[in-house]
């Protein structure tokens, strides 16, 4: 690898990458399945009974007095996690009561920060919170773009996020677990109370690795809460509060299609394609989630899976009640998913067994023996960007504002077929391009780009292309897109003016740096 | 603590106990609660993906095939699991094939081992396998009683072995678990299959630790495995075979209830004591084991609860169709299972959610953030011998032969009334004693002895004594027990001859030494 500039690297994806990011050094990276791990897993402290009480009660009084049981201190890491999405009302309370106890410089590392958490702004000011390293979307993203955030934010998937604790690489010393239903011990999961919320998969690596543990309920029950999603053996201290969440920001109460004639074409589109591929045949298995096109994308495989009287041994999501309602009427055996979008995802998860919660252990760790997200046939993705080499890009646009994060996204490139169905142009700025903005995903791993334009495949999957050659599907190269799109949008997207200042570095899923995300001017 | 004789001392308990066991050093037990605990867990080798195949299928040949690809070689530990009790063949399996790769000087480290297991002694006798840690029912313990192992074995309760494992006190190479049903991922559990067992817990603690995982299943099921008790992220190998075990000695068709009168009458007297003491209310929790007197009690306890309208908040077993009956009946919320032992236990675990299958994680090990075997209002356990100070034997009888595992045993100890309902003698031999010949628990937490002859209660528990004074029991001290036992057996039992080799350690729940076993002479 060459030099770019001073502690910079040029990593295999062609990106210049730092070489140390809040001080610690980092790996470029080296392409996909490269770097190789070595060492042991993260391996937090031995813990005696002699400490807890016989009772198994372990409530204190308010997560201020949490905090300073579990040791708060200046520098220290806390990480809560994001099943109660805009509707979280407790990441707040944590930084809130982290200020009146004085304590400084925390880093904090979320599964995901949304909007609702704007008010952290001022303990980013205050100096509570030295950084955030998690996914931001909303106005602490925004912040981040402005350079106005003191360490550099790092990105990750949520298996990456897995990775990255259960490799030691990020040391959480006090995990903060937002519970709908919890015990005094700590067992915990999401099914049941007011802020019910399904699963709490993304908070299980905090739950086993993190020195400390603090389990925040609104809906206590006496021990043992059934079935244990968190268990109480890891647990420190139980807080009980009013409300841990705003229920109607935390899952909808129903899920609602995309009525946009072009993206119900581009979903149509898609399943045209993988029909005509073959990809869809008894004991098949897909991933689609809850947005508008792949929603789409859903129905119209169920109503061919009816109509052919096809059966598909799992699926993969986000559910929705479209998902549980294929699982309950028998087109899918089991539904593996990784968070509830509404609340027939919550209430099938707590009365069918074939709705199985997941973590990102199970689904996406890459330094694990092997995930599922491999054995997907077919997996249903969304981009801000593509390229001509098929690299894609998830969490900036064209004008390089960082405005996503990761999500499962890169961990889901793994499956046998990845599609992207996504619109040629947004709000006439085009969509494919001469080279993304920011990689995410390298484009070896992606597979097929369907447009309302017309569908790409990546020239190294001849299989596919020898599969659909007669389907008399609009087949045209990724180039013949791109240039569609510039003709549309009267020419290329402008090249965003880039200060030097790197912001946030977005990982791969095995830990390296596939790109950095720099301020943008003005 | 005192000298007693080279490389021993005297621990807190007052056994003269080993510095050095199997070229490890130990610790002497402190007491209860004493002994602290430092450092960190166990952390296996981290894996990557990219070394599994994308597939999921991790099928290979044979075991002799995965003990290859999982590199056995001389001088490693391969651990089994015994849901499968009398009736496993795998543990069989692994050591012939070892055998046929001219492997020596294994370390075996089961969670027990059955008489249907002594085909190994041969592979003791020529060196494939060096020792032996874990329980050994019947004639390993038998061969090792007689001094003939090479090592000294190391007596653990279900709690301890899990705290050894995650502490790293014994590192397993290999862990091989017997799977009745399993995915070619590795996902698997205890439920279906001609061999299920119910759960798989016992396995936990190895398939998250061990450096390498082989699953072995005689019931393949595509992906996924669901539940997926043991996880297939964790296992590296799995591998078919025509059978796992015979299920006519892996669970019972049914249950068989005691007939004895001097049992019944016990159970009876143990009824009236925790009614006497109002230990039985709503909410309560209680543990009955599956055997004889711990049985009939449960039914005692069940009718009690019915007669009087009681309701329980949740039952730990060993479970049989009596505890289940009693889940479908609604007298108890949860039963928490730590092992199947009838057909109808594992129907219920299949079927019903309040059904819990647990893993000594969450019930027994002493090195995490609490466990729920203290939350537990009443505890029935057994013991071979108590003596003056309610101090308790379990693993040997009074002529010094060392005959039983622990088991959970000295986990369950930390429940709020531990009661021993035992016959006051057997075989015209004394139970209750002067000293123990070996102390597994400290008379501390033992509650009260409860013989055909009498009840005592520990004079800890002046609580106790005061509920139950008026309550027409027959109370009495433990010397009067103990000389009415001598009384009717014409003396006490005599003291065993003792050869000077220690052929066995017993563990404490922190991992600390509590007592040492000898060679018995002749």
């Amino acid at each position: 690898m060459s030099r770019k500039k001073h502690n910079h690297e040029i990593n295999a994806a062609g990106r210049p990458v730092p070489l140390e990011v809040n001080g610690q050094p980092q790996v470029p990276f080296a392409g996909v399945g490269k770097y190789r791990p070595s060492g042991s897993k993260a391996a937090p402290p031995i813990r005696t009974c002699a400490d807890y009480p016989d009772s198994g009660d372990k409530r204190v009084a308010d997560i201020k007095t949490a905090l300073e049981r579990c040791g708060i201190r200046d520098g220290m890491t806390i990480s809560t996690h994001h099943h109660m999405r805009d509707g979280d009302y407790v990441a707040n309370m944590v930084f809130d009561a982290a200020a009146e106890l004085g304590v400084k410089d925390l880093r904090w590392f979320p599964s995901a920060s949304f909007p609702v958490h704007a008010p952290n702004i001022r303990h980013l000011e205050s100096g509570v919170i030295h950084h955030i390293e998690g996914s931001m979307n909303g106005p602490l993203g925004d912040y981040c773009s402005q350079g106005k955030m003191r360490g550099t934010a790092v990105l990750r998937s949520h298996g990456g996020r897995w990775q990255a604790i259960q490799d030691g690489e990020v040391h959480i010393d006090i995990a903060v677990i937002s519970a709908p239903t919890a015990d005094p011990f700590g067992n915990a999961n999401g099914l049941r109370g007011p802020a019910a919320c399904g699963l709490l998969g993304f908070a299980l690596a905090d739950s086993r690795y993190a020195d400390h543990v603090i389990v925040v309920t609104d809906n206590l029950e006496p021990f043992p809460c059934i079935p244990w999603q968190i268990q109480g053996n890891d647990v420190d201290c139980v807080v009980e509060v009013d409300s841990i969440g705003d229920p109607a920001k935390i899952v909808s109460g129903t899920t609602q299609l995309t009525r946009s004639p072009d993206r119900l074409y581009i979903a149509e589109l898609a399943l045209r394609f993988v029909t005509a591929a073959g990809l869809v045949s008894n004991g098949f298995s897909f991933q689609a989630g809850a947005g508008g096109t792949s929603l789409a994308f859903a129905i119209f495989l169920r109503d061919f899976m009816r109509e052919h009287n096809i059966h598909a041994r799992f699926m993969r999501g986000g559910s929705t009640r479209y998902m549980t309602g294929m699982l309950e009427e028998g087109l899918v055996d089991f539904l593996l998913d990784g968070q509830t979008f509404d609340l027939e995802g919550v209430r099938s998860m707590r009365e069918n067994p074939a709705h199985q919660d997941t973590s990102p252990f199970t689904s996406y760790n890459y330094h694990g023996k092997g995930n599922f997200a491999s054995m997907l046939d077919i997996v249903i993705l969304g981009a801000t960007e593509v390229d001509l080499d098929f690299n894609a890009n998830v969490v900036t646009h064209s004008d390089g504002k960082l405005l996503h994060g990761i999500g499962g996204w890169q961990n889901c490139l793994f499956g046998r077929t990845v599609i992207l169905p996504i619109p040629l142009f947004r709000d006439r700025i085009p969509v494919v391009v001469d080279k993304v903005t920011t990689i995410c995903g390298p484009g070896e791993l992606i597979d097929v780009v369907v447009t309302e334009r017309g569908i790409a495949v990546n020239p190294r999957r001849t299989d596919l292309l020898d599969a659909v050659r007669d389907a008399g599907l609009p087949l045209r190269s990724i180039q013949e897109l791109k240039e569609e799109a510039e003709r549309v949008c009267g020419g290329p997207p402008a090249k965003p003016e880039l200060l030097e200042k790197t912001i946030a570095v977005v990982k791969w899923v095995d830990g390296t740096l596939i790109d950095a995300v720099n301020q943008v001017k003005g």
